[in-house]
C-alpha cells in the first residue's frame, strides 16, 4: 500500500529429489533467518550427474523481501 | 509442408502446486479463446512467499499458433 | 584432484510426463556413450501443444564431462 | 489469492515532455481497451532528436493483465 | 509530430525460398488484419532441415504498428 | 588510491511519484544501515497499475559500498 | 526515402539533477560537434552516492546519426 | 510422436557470396557425416572486409539431430 | 603476425532491396572515409513498413579495422 | 552427499597489479568474515586509467558459500 | 583463402595457477585430439574456493577448427 | 565534481603474452591520440591458435574518456 523497501538476496538450494524441492529448500533454509520474505525468481539450474545420473538438482533463486 | 505463419503471445501461468502446473494452467486458459497452439517457449520463473514458503509458483511462456 | 579438462556438449531431451524427466531423458541416452559425466545446465525449456494441451516438454541442457 | 492467468502486451509510448510520461500515456491508451491491468516492466528507452535536442522520448514496456 | 501508442506483435514467418521471404510473408499476412504496421525487428532466425539441406527459413520478427 | 573491495547489494525501491524518486528510496532506507555507500546501478525498472494507471514504480538498483 | 547510413556513438552524461537530464546534457554536448543526430538509446544508468544520497546520474546512450 | 534426444552441434559456414549460402554451406559439409539433422538456429553473423568490400560473410549455427 | 590494435565502429546501413545490400551499403559508405578496415559483425536486424510491406532494410553492423 | 543451501554475494575487488589479484584481493577481504566460501564466478572486468595507462584492476565476482 | 566450414566445440580448462592457464590447459589437452583449431572464445570464468583462497581457476572457452 | 560528458570507445587489442597485456597495449595505442580516457570495460576475449597454442590473445575493451 505504501512505499516499501525490498532487498533481494541470491541462494542456490540443492536437491537429490527435484528441482521444485531444490527452490523450497533454499526458502526454508532463509525463512530460518530473514523474515517477511515476498517473492523469488529462478536465475538458473543445473545439477550434479553420478554414475550416468541426475545426483542432485541445484538451482539458484533471487529473493526478495521487506526491508523494515 | 507450407509457408505457414504463426504469432507468438505471452502468457503468465500460476499455480499453487508446481511450475509444471504454472504452465499447464496458461495453456488450458488460452486453449479458450486460441485454436492452432503449437509451441511454448518457457521465459521466466518467478514465486510468491507466505510465511517463509512458496505459495503460488509463476511461469511466463511465450506460445506459438498457427494464424490461418 | 588436479587439472582436468572438461567437454560440454548441447542435447535436448523431451519427454511427455515432466520437464523434469526430459532432463532425466537427455542424460540417461548420453550415458550409453558419453563417461565421466559432471554437471549439467538448463540452456532452454520449450514443448509442443497438441489439441491445447502439453503434448511433450522439450528441455535444452549442457553436460559436461572429464576428458581422459 | 488464486491460480489466475495473465497475458502480457508489448507497447511503445511516445512524450515530449518525459520518459516517464511515455510509459503513462502507452498505460493511459491501453486503458481504453484493457481492463485488468495489473503491472508493466520498462524493456527499452530511445528518443527521437531533432536539431540536437530530444524531440521525443519512446520508452518500450510490457504490460500484464488477468483473464477473465 | 505527436504522441503516439504503438503496440508490438510477435511473428514468426517460413518460407522454403529465403530468410528475407521468411520476414516477407510474416508481414504480408498481418497487413491482412493490422493496419498502420510501421518498423519490425528482427528476434530469431531458425530453419527446419529434410535429407540435410535447408527445407523451411523461419524467422520471428517484432512488428510495431500505431493504435488510432 | 589503494586496493579497495567493493559488495554489491541489490534492492528494489517504489515509489507512487516517480521511478527517480523509488531510487532514493531505496538509497536513503539502505543509508540507515549500510556505510560508505559509493555507487548505483539500474537493473530493472517496473511499477504496478491500478485503475488502469500507474499506481507503484518499483526500480532495482544494485549498489555498491567499500567494505573496511 | 533514400539509403541512409548511420553512424552510432555512446555518449555518458552526468547531471546531479535528473535521469533525464544526464540524457539531454550528453545530448547537447555532442550537438557541439556532431551534426544530423536522429536518435538515441538508453544504454545504462548509474550514478554515484554520497553521504547517503544520489550525487549525479549517469546515462549512457548510444546516438545515431546521419553519415552525409 | 515418441520421447526424442538430440545433440546440437556449433557450425561456422562461410560463403563468398552471401549470408544464406554460408548457412548452406556449413549444413551441407555437416551432411556428410551427420545423420538426422532436424534444425538450425543462427548464433551470430560476421564477415571479412578486403579492399572495402564485403569478402566472406560468416555465419554461425546451432544444428540438432536425432539421436538413434 | 605482430600485435595488432584495432578499433570498431557501430554503422546502421538501410536498403530498400535486401537485407544483405543494407550491411553492403554500410561498408561501402564507410570505406570512403575508414581504412584497413577487416571484418563485421551484425548486431541488430531491424526494417521500416509502408502500405503493409517492407520499404527498407535497417541492418546495424560493428566494423573493425586496424589502427596504424 | 546432501542437499546444502549457498547463498552467493557479489564483490568488486582492485588491484594495481593485475586481474587476478583483484579478484584475490575480493576473496581475501571476504574471508575475514565469510566462512565455508565454495566457488566464485566472474561477473564484470573493468579498470580505471590514468595517464594513459592501467591504474587500477577492478573485477566483480559472485561468491558461493554455504549456510550451516 | 575460401569457403570453409568450421565446428566450435566447447571446452572447460582448471589450473591452481592462473586463468590463462586454464585456457592454455583446455586447447592443449584438445590439441592431442583436434587437428586445424584456428581460434577460441572465452565464455566464462569461474573458480573452486578453499581455505578461503583460489584453489583452481575454471575457463570455458569455445574452440574453432576447420573441418576437412 | 561536475556535469561531464564521456565518450566510450571500443577498441580490440592483441598480444602474444597475455590477455592483460592485450588490454594494455589497446590502452597505449589509443593514448596517442586519445586524451582524458577515464576507465575501461572488457567486452570480449578472444585468441587465435596456431599448431594447438595459444598465438594471439585479443580483448576488446570499451574506453571512457571526458569530452572537453
Amino acid at each position: 500500500m505504501s512505499e516499501h523497501v525490498y532487498k533481494k538476496i541470491e541462494l542456490t538450494g540443492s536437491s537429490a529429489e527435484s528441482m521444485q524441492q531444490a527452490i523450497e529448500n533454499a526458502i526454508n533454509k532463509a525463512a530460518q533467518s530473514v523474515k517477511h520474505m515476498r517473492w523469488f525468481e529462478v536465475v538458473e539450474t543445473r545439477g550434479h550427474i553420478e554414475d550416468g545420473k541426475v545426483a542432485h538438482w541445484q538451482v539458484t533463486v533471487k529473493v526478495g523481501f521487506t526491508i523494515d
